[in-house]
């Protein structure tokens, strides 16, 4: 298997977490954004959406990490990211997707240069933009998983599930754009747990091969 | 089972369309966007997330629209939305969340207030950012879409799929918006036939009781 990855992409970090988790081995193939090499004719040709991440594997590509990470749970269900109940399975979902479209998609790299180039705004009226959907989400998201959380170190119940690999990168995110993260602290001890476990750690965007 | 649902909500179509192709009955709550009923305490406390759609079953709600058809799916397997293979199911996956999470968030009636009130955005403003993001998206998945189509149909093979439940949601969309179509003939002719399909057409926001 081979990941087109970046070091930065919270959406790659999401894969490399779940790749880690199920110990599963892979190339890493790295693309830089800034450089605007996920947009070259060659990897448009192996991912037409233009997109990081995507997952090679056997010759078939693979694109969107939630969609990579069901794969990869329903091949390599050890451990498994998704509960057997399908109301248990559909809450994960739910908190998964409450991070993937309602907080990440307003805040990567592309909509922060629409919003400096075509809109004209500064670093302020960015990181105001940033922080403004981040709590948007999380208001929501801290209250469902509260609800749901047994002990306050996994989102869903007291297992790890998809919920977790994505709310791992978002919280990363929100540090680095320095977010209030006072109103949320269940997800903050959620994060604090998650990120002493080894598949967590190695995940992270500064140990990777490209953040050097 | 109850769908809380706005005749408008491009997300709450995709559950209507799924509802009715599985021939399930429902009862229909209307939460008015413009009146912001979605926000009020007294839906919060269904649905923190204080989004369209979310489904209530046996007392237990469900948010986002992803997560909601794909537990209608796995309850009411016909006719089923997911393919039986796992690299198959990854496809589809990938294109309804190339819509899901890559194109409809950032289009949304919460976004558009935003680009309006607090970036000072005018009509041709918000227009130029809607197109954008359409154009953005569409550019990818009409390429995907060509390469899995077998008979321009439906986006995968030639059985419906949750990649056509989104993409007659977001094809309505760009057409209110007045986006230019003519580089997506692929998923302009499979949206054709499936607006000739009465689960699509019932669906449609202006037939919706609280459309009037």
């Amino acid at each position: 298997m081979k990941l087109y990855n970046y070091f930065r992409s919270s959406a790659a970090f999401r894969v490399r977490i779940a790749l880690n988790l199920k110990g599963l081995e892979y190339g890493y193939i790295s693309k830089a954004f800034l450089k605007n090499e996920h947009r070259a004719p060659e990897y448009l040709a192996v991912n037409p959406q233009g997109l990081i991440p995507a997952l090679e594997v056997d010759g078939t590509v693979i694109s969107q990490s939630l969609a990579i990470i069901e794969y990869l749970d329903e091949l390599h269900p050890q451990p498994r990211l998704l509960p057997a109940d399908p109301l248990a399975r559909a809450q994960v979902r739910s908190m998964a997707l409450a991070i993937a479209c309602d907080i990440h998609p307003l805040n990567n790299l592309r909509v922060l240069n629409y919003l400096r180039q075509e809109l004209a705004q500064n670093d302020d009226g960015v990181n105001t933009w940033y922080r403004h959907w981040v709590a948007e989400g999380f208001r929501g998201l801290e209250q469902q998983v509260a609800k749901h959380s047994s002990t306050r170190r996994h989102c869903f119940g007291d297992s790890l599930s998809l919920a977790d690999v994505c709310l791992v990168p978002q919280m990363y995110n929100a540090r680095r754009f320095n977010c209030d993260l006072t109103p949320f602290p269940t997800l903050v001890a959620i994060t604090t747990h998650l990120e002493s476990l080894p598949a967590f750690d190695t995940a992270r965007p500064e140990v990777q091969p490209d953040a050097r």
